[in-house]
């Protein structure tokens, strides 16, 4: 069994975003066996198990992450993680992986997939809202598959936002109003926000949406007029009703699962796609644990890892 | 955070019969956030993600742990089993525990504590059925709570019952028939079985029985007229149900829910006992995420660890 700290050594996001594509083409073609994830609370957060198989790729595991929003106060990450790896053949554990940095990359990566798949233009204004680690991956992910001719962002607190543009290199990068950074081609929301702060109005057609942020009940980001403006795509039809940006407006009674076009799966399969340029297209990314399994496997071919006595 | 090989630095059945107590003491006490274990099939086997929060003893984590029953024919064990502690105020990573051993100690812990309790006597003839590494755990750890004047023991291969024998030390230990074994005071089935292999009508009254075997749908290992015969005690009612002893019996409509006399953090708080020694007891073991922690809370305290970098 090998530790791997996944943090100087991490893979490209044109690596991860091929991983990540392949096990959303798994999870399409019905052959990925993942329970939802699930919840146990804490008094200031909570913990997520994420356990999944992947036959076609020959990996298996779990991931468990940590959502504590006051850990800045004291110098930790909000999110934190870890991803145990099993030999499906043995049930042996093969690895344990730090996935803090690894959970951002295959999250970006998920965005980058229904980007690519769901943009009706190859050269893009990417809008930003949020400026924190999962705005930056989602930036760096999507780079790769779409040709970014500027970035605007835009955060609660404008001085992260102008920090956010001095890191993002080799990009075109301006802090704007948050109604500006919805004047774009590909919007990305990635705010742990539980009430909209996007507003329908704002928002063109034609427009690409990754809703990222909201991944826990009571979280949302998008008025709910922009939902029925949109044909809306999930990871995971389970996980977005409970836990997804469309889990408040269902919540409301605003929202069903019948309204859901289909899963991100079903558009690398090619079994579902955009189907005419004006239409707004909406990815709601809950983060599923065949991601975390998938580059976790890129980690294990290629990082540095500490052998560990087992069993 | 630290990771713990586990394995010849082990906590005496003393202190671990002391510390799965606690932990059925806090689950009946209602303190405990434990959802049910999560299970993912392989070809030929399964894994179980198993999470859990304890705030009275201040641990949260996850244990993951294969069945694969074939192992064996290429030298590994049946069941291995990983433990992922979190520290509950910042959920960040703290321990990653080899808990293959460790597993074996818990459970043989849990049928001590249920023992200890419902067994009417204190120096008590210990049937075994089965001989294999949860036999000897239960032994180990049922000595340390009554007097374990006599062990006999029944093995579908005589010679692993002979072994086991020679490996039970300080106490009298003997080779018999099913039958036989079934002839004591506590009685403890340990087999893989799916067809009941102890009849009701070898069973004396005054019995007490750990059904630790059964943990997944479809294991059975006690005729059901014994159940109808015995108060059914349980670790957990939902994973009883779904995989423990009782769970044969329920699918076929010849048990049900309203059936269970109580948990065993029932018995440990004291809300439920052994109403008259005639009766006879039964504990549904299926093996709890509370335990793991329990358990891997005490060699955290002593156990020597591996320094490994995170985040």
């Amino acid at each position: 069994m090998r530790y791997y700290p996944a943090k100087n050594d991490l893979p490209s996001p044109h690596r991860v975003n091929l991983a990540i594509e392949e096990a959303f083409r798994e999870y399409g073609e019905g052959r990925v066996r993942m329970p939802p994830k699930i919840y146990v609370t804490f008094e200031k957060g909570d913990f997520r198990t994420m356990p999944a198989y992947l036959p076609g790729i020959g990996i298996a595991g779990v991931k468990i992450v940590n959502v504590h929003p006051e850990n800045p106060k004291i110098g930790l990450p909000t999110v934190m993680a870890l991803t145990v790896v099993l030999d499906p053949a043995t049930g042996m554990p093969e690895a344990v992986l730090n996935a803090t940095a690894l959970t951002d990359l295959r999250t970006g990566a998920a965005g980058a997939v229904a980007a690519r798949h769901l943009s009706p233009k190859r050269r893009v204004v990417l809008g930003v809202v949020g400026s924190g680690r999962q705005a930056a991956a989602q930036v760096d992910a999507i780079a790769d598959v779409l040709e970014v001719t500027e970035v605007k962002v835009w955060s609660r607190t404008p001085a992260n936002a102008e920090a956010f543009c001095r890191r993002c290199e080799g990009l075109a990068c301006d802090t704007v109003s948050l109604e500006k950074a919805c004047d774009a081609d590909v919007i990305v929301t990635t705010t742990p926000s539980r009430t909209p702060v996007i507003m329908s109005e704002w928002v063109h057609e034609g427009t690409h949406i990754n809703a990222i942020g909201a991944d826990a009940p009571g979280k949302e980001e998008l008025d709910p007029a922009l939902l029925l403006r949109s044909r809306v795509f999930v990871d995971d039809p389970e996980q977005a009703l409970h836990s997804g940006e469309i889990n408040v407006p269902v919540s409301m009674g605003l929202f069903t699962g019948e309204m859901i076009s289909g899963t991100l799966g079903d558009i690398v399969c090619g079994r579902k796609k955009r189907e005419n340029r004006d239409e707004i297209t909406l990815f709601d990314s809950t983060g599923l644990a065949i991601q975390d399994l998938a580059i976790a496997a890129l980690v294990m071919k290629t990082g540095d890892g500490i052998d560990l006595p087992f069993p």
